[in-house]
């Protein structure tokens, strides 16, 4: 990230401003009754977050049609999920984080009631706004959500928090079981968001199953990529505690195989993944770019 | 309800092993992995619920149309939300009851952690059981998503559960405001299953209309009905510790004005409601025999 700033990096930085105008638009003020619910819901969704799953729709849907503007809805439910993500895996009955991002998390602030409450809230806050987009233009909205639903429910990210859980503290947990834990809590997400964006876009059978393909390499890749920050990186630079994953007993991927084997796994998905990448449509050369982008981040 | 039972606890009676074999069939298996999250949220489900929201739904589509088939996916939704908020209210952040319906609550038996992302999980399905119900039957499937977030999310339940938690220990607090408190975190989803089955019947703007005007009285009172048990009933009766509201500062109705004010605003509630009844269609008389048994409740 010190680097000279790659095309993905640069279609981030263009669209992050995009994504924080139209969740503002979306998501009720603070100003507004019940005060405390809606201070706590927009102070996690606008920490600094980098709005990847959101660039990441987007940037499918423009792929396959053109144009990116019938994907905004879809964008920022994604970016509501992922919040919802973070306040509950931060709770002292989940992932007891006191930090994220660098600030305190929610529930230091709001208490752990309305931290559980917002959690719940932008969760449903996401399926009020893909069920209230334009229809006709953005795709079968019962078809968007069945693709949000299968990325989130027990199949998906909540299920793979829930492996998570029940994981901690396990010694020798077989490598097979953390890749399936990690393709569920993060992968599918990302995943997701692309299948979002391409059905948004109006992709054939054929191209979804691409996106799908390349999804299901970068989120996995993604997770590992995470898990080796959280073993090696500064406090300062990722806004939490070094190390916080091993002396919590998390199942992580260097955890199970060691540094050197995970980051082999990691860099054989992306490559994997960035030989799907040109046929993924008009902006190929981005989705090989995050491929790139995350192998700079593995290694 | 040691009485004779009137007409509409008969239809409860009725319809209850109808939705606990839909629920039983659209919930993962506790044999599926991730195995705790499915049996937290099978635990909670399988605890002995009324049903009373999803036979509103019911009773609502088969006062307009005739029949109640096309509303059980949307029947089974409900009472997935509503035990997704009884899991959330009970954990130690929030309500912090160790008891539900004369059992251990969910996160006492599987742990905070499993028990926020039960929750969290019947969220997500109860979207994805409306997204996946057979379309073309059963209305616009964007317009059922649009009543069961409204009922639920900042505006309706999840925000009602804010606005209790933030009154909590404040002296007091003006019965407008508990009636407001109360009208989002019990009444919107009442009037929501009512809406919803009559969506789904294929009712008309003004018959809508009057189900909102319906059960937005009944939901009220039936959230003071649940403040006047607490003050009174045995721990037997209800399943938890009794005047738990009061020892734990609660902003209830009777707390506010009375028992003996509380007890007439329900009753005032109750009768408009039942002047509205006969105007709900083919199933008028269980309409009225609802707010009949809800008023041998509250007094």
């Amino acid at each position: 990230m010190g680097r000279t700033s790659s095309l993905f990096e640069r279609y981030l930085d263009r669209t992050r401003r995009r994504i924080d105008r139209a969740l503002d638009a979306r998501l009720p003020s603070a100003r507004e009754e019940p005060r405390p619910l809606h201070a706590a819901i927009r102070y996690s969704v606008f920490a600094g977050g980098k709005r990847l799953r959101p660039a990441l729709c987007l940037l499918a849907c423009e792929s396959v049609m053109g144009r990116s503007a019938p994907a905004i809805p879809a964008a920022v439910a994604l970016e509501m999920i992922h919040t919802f993500s973070l306040i509950h895996d931060d709770l002292p009955g989940m992932d007891d984080d006191d930090w994220r991002r660098g600030r305190p998390s929610n529930h230091v602030v709001f208490g752990e009631g309305m931290a559980i409450l917002a959690g719940d809230a932008l969760l449903a806050l996401a399926f009020e706004t893909l069920a209230r987009a334009p229809q006709g233009k953005a795709g079968d909205p019962c078809a968007l959500i069945r693709i949000v639903t299968e990325a989130t429910g027990t199949g998906g990210m909540i299920g793979g928090q829930a492996m998570d859980l029940a994981l901690e503290g396990k010694r020798k947990v077989p490598f097979r079981r953390v890749l399936s834990m990690h393709s569920r809590k993060t992968g599918m997400l990302i995943r997701g968001s692309l299948l979002l964006g391409a059905e948004i876009g109006g992709a054939t059978q054929a191209i979804k199953r691409r996106f799908s393909d390349y999804g299901a390499r970068v989120g996995l890749a993604f997770q590992i990529g995470d898990d080796l920050l959280n073993v090696r990186s500064s406090r300062k630079k990722i806004g939490k505690a070094v190390g916080s994953d091993k002396a919590r007993g998390k199942a992580t991927a260097p955890g199970a195989v060691g540094i050197e084997r995970a980051e082999r796994e990691a860099e054989r998905l992306l490559q994997s993944a960035r030989r799907i990448a040109p046929g993924l449509g008009k902006r190929a050369r981005e989705f090989e770019s995050f491929t790139e982008f995350l192998l700079g981040r593995t290694s």
